[in-house]
């Protein structure tokens, strides 16, 4: 397969036909330091270096330097996952129309090992658990994909415009895209789509995009990860469990039964809320 | 059909499955015309009637007090036509997720007479010109969508995740949302998708929304739609033209004549620039 | 004083001649949760309340529908506030002009037990120690203000245009904005502005803001004010902290100890943020 | 005067102690063209140059691919012409604090010649007329700036906290902000700050950025100066009056006649469009 790829300075295949490549970036660490730093010009001594101040910044949210840097991406994504893509709203697009031009006649089609069933609890989410029949669904999905793009070209032969003859493509067909961001929303989208419960055909377009921008910002992305990525919000009344459970720990209990007596002693709006305190709690344990 | 519209202060169905209601309206011309007098407040004095300062705030395009009205609608819209409306980076989104829950089985089939051929000289319209094979067209689309429905029925049924299930069904297909926007920027989303180089598949969509509003600010619905949808921007180039036009009527030549001789001495970057101009200036012979 | 507010559903005095009014509010806890669950309409049952289906919007950050509810206030604040105000870029403003008309001849005067000194560590705070000549700074203050309106009352009636004449107006100086905003992005400016690191001239008007608000919402703030208010965020290294001490704890110490001792032993990148997380595990003693 | 700012690409003296630097640019015309033709990627022939291309866009205002080149500018400013900035909230700034650091003992204070009367029909403007006693104002509002600074020291020596001490400085201090914007909006914003109805002083802000920036998007600039800076939009009621005035002309009537019989005989809704139409139709005589 040739990639559709303009020139970049970083590239991913990413499924079984999109791509996504870094076209150009645009600031470093230190242009974001040096922003913060116009705050505090007189009056104050410049005594941290770039990495504790992007440090501060980013655990203390004071995120406005990081959106003076740039970053510009090509995305070749099937439909469904450019219209998760199309929710972040301060991200700027130019999408090829199919209005304009043919479409590309590509489809995702699933690998079978990723065909797994319906998560019962999570309900907008899949498990890992293969469908007994993936490999058969898998080349039906492909025969069905490929029928649909015989049929666009049946239309367009039969001189349907194009913007009329796609409308019964597969939601999987790939299409391309130019995306800029700033450095601020973007890692706002990658805390987002990187999440377990993202789906799994955005979740590798997230993972390929933090890989290319990594080296770029050393600093601010290290960071993040552990300020954001690796972080968690407790709750008033997830405070108060833990407070307890602590307290119970003092009182010579074991931790894992300490957190359990603390959440069933706590008062909680939802099931999910104690549940998601409990999971948390316990990798706590050292 | 039964409608899928929450409770609502209007309601159009729109293409063959579609629907569009208007559920809420916060504040009217009146709030718009006294959201601009608190520039004003002290040293000037009220003279102009709400229409009038309506008028002048649309007309030199301040605009910022009609930012400050709300407006939120249900609509129900094929895929290819809310990717569309996803563009539009001010307006807030709630669409029905497909990994939550199934999507509807219903997908966009135009009307024969809606099926007509690729515009040769526009490459991003079509024209009205129906295809010969049109009825064929027609039902063919049909059975198509019908059976990407089947196939997702089927998946479902072997146990595939929604968001799995759902990768083939058509770009046509059924989804809802709930969009709440500011009048300043729905104005600008009609303007865009009123016009008929706009798809006829949104432009039904913008007409609804129109339609509901109107009564809702009928001054600022009136001054936008002189001030801006009749409205006509002339380049510095086209306004060279439109001069010597006008010195050629002067010496006795025909309106159609001179804007012919006028748009031929001057000095266009492009052909589509100079015909637009001829287009508009030749709808100026009274 | 008489108000300059134009008819309202809530009004608060603030400061010493500020004032904060509510003009309108579009939208309740129920749209909140409707807007919501156009996301789940087939395919899955609807067993939680809406109080609970805020709360689990509102504690994983799925804010979307919060944006769909509309406020609408009338302030009128010093310059230096207003500034403040004006970084928060999705709200809609409309400020009175001082090049239209004339500038109120108001400015803010602290009361003296408002004056307080520099803080040292917190070098964007002041402390709560009044300064030692508290009454005579804030005399000489109200004297320095009257002159700058007598100097731009001379200034005017020199001729000068207000646009020029209003330079020397001091930076506290009283203007009045129509503020529209969704409701996500009122609380995010609240969480933000309620700190008490925030500049107390501009916390006044977010308690009075969030008094007046809290009514029509009392779901969704409730669940704010718990998950985002009264939350905390831990790093990665904080958690590792937290482990340790949890585990010295076990071993027999007592809590107060165990957090230096496990803060001590875990390497961070700057000590603010050691102390922070000390001063957080503090709070955590039953 | 030694320049506060940072390493750059381009740098203009504004006003009297004002500032404004190029520190980055990110993108070009070609980058532009390339993000556009992304659009018609199969199925069309690149045809035209980068030069029509860009020219297409700005005429047609499908204005996305110049959002996706990226200026980056320091500035020091006035606080009221920041006031004016700050409105646009596309924008990203960071702005020095008053609360973190001392403020630049510097207020702006305008040449004599700049002391001119407050205009009688545009309320919002200021005429070209000097007022009289321009040079004593001018002096008189160094002295006042003065004062102010010496009475900011004092209270700062007296032990107030920066962030209360200010609150009389004039509004004509000068500040320091980085301002990073896409394309698309830096002409947006320069449309209405080069206009003549804009302050002088935030005018010539826009002038000297303007200017640093031609040589990186000539293409661009070329098409907007013409299909913007020296548009006139020409609203449905202009329109018919210069069907009406070109009628006229065809009998025999000289084309200021003309323009004043037709907009007699058109119904407007207010005097200032037909004032508007009358200037503008004018200037269309050869």
């Amino acid at each position: 397969m040739e990639s559709l790829s303009p020139e970049s300075i970083g590239h991913r295949w990413v499924l079984d036909k999109g791509e996504c490549s870094l076209l150009g970036v645009f600031g470093d660490d230190k242009m974001i330091a040096d922003t913060a730093r116009v705050s505090y010009r007189k009056g104050t001594k410049q005594t941290s270096t770039d990495k504790q101040l992007i440090r501060y910044l980013v655990r203390n949210k004071h995120t406005s330097p990081l959106e003076h840097a740039t970053l510009r991406f090509y995305i070749k994504a099937p439909l469904f996952v450019i219209q998760q893509l199309l929710r972040h709203r301060t991200f700027k697009f130019n999408q090829s129309s199919a209005r304009y031009s043919e479409m590309l006649n590509e489809a995702y089609v699933p690998l079978p090992e990723h065909i797994t069933t319906q998560d019962a609890k999570n309900k907008q989410a899949r498990t890992e658990d293969k469908i007994s029949e993936a490999q058969y669904v898998a080349s039906h999905m492909a025969g069905e994909s490929d029928n649909s793009f015989e049929n666009y070209q049946h239309y367009l032969k039969e001189g349907v415009a194009r913007e009329l003859a796609r409308i019964n493509v597969p939601h999987g067909t790939y299409s391309e895209l130019i995306v800029t961001c700033d450095l601020h929303n973007l890692l706002h989208f990658l805390a987002l789509r990187l999440n377990p419960h993202a789906q799994y055909e955005i979740r590798v377009y997230a993972e390929a995009m933090l890989d290319m921008i990594k080296g770029f910002f050393p600093a601010t992305i290290e960071a993040w990860e552990d300020c954001s990525l690796k972080s968690f919000t407790a709750t008033g009344t997830m405070q108060e469990a833990l407070s307890l459970a602590i307290s119970h720990v003092q009182s010579g209990i074991d931790w894992s039964e300490a957190v359990s007596v603390a959440a069933d002693s706590t008062g909680w709006v939802s099931k999910s809320e104690k549940d998601q305190f409990i999971g948390w709690a316990l990798t706590l344990k050292a």
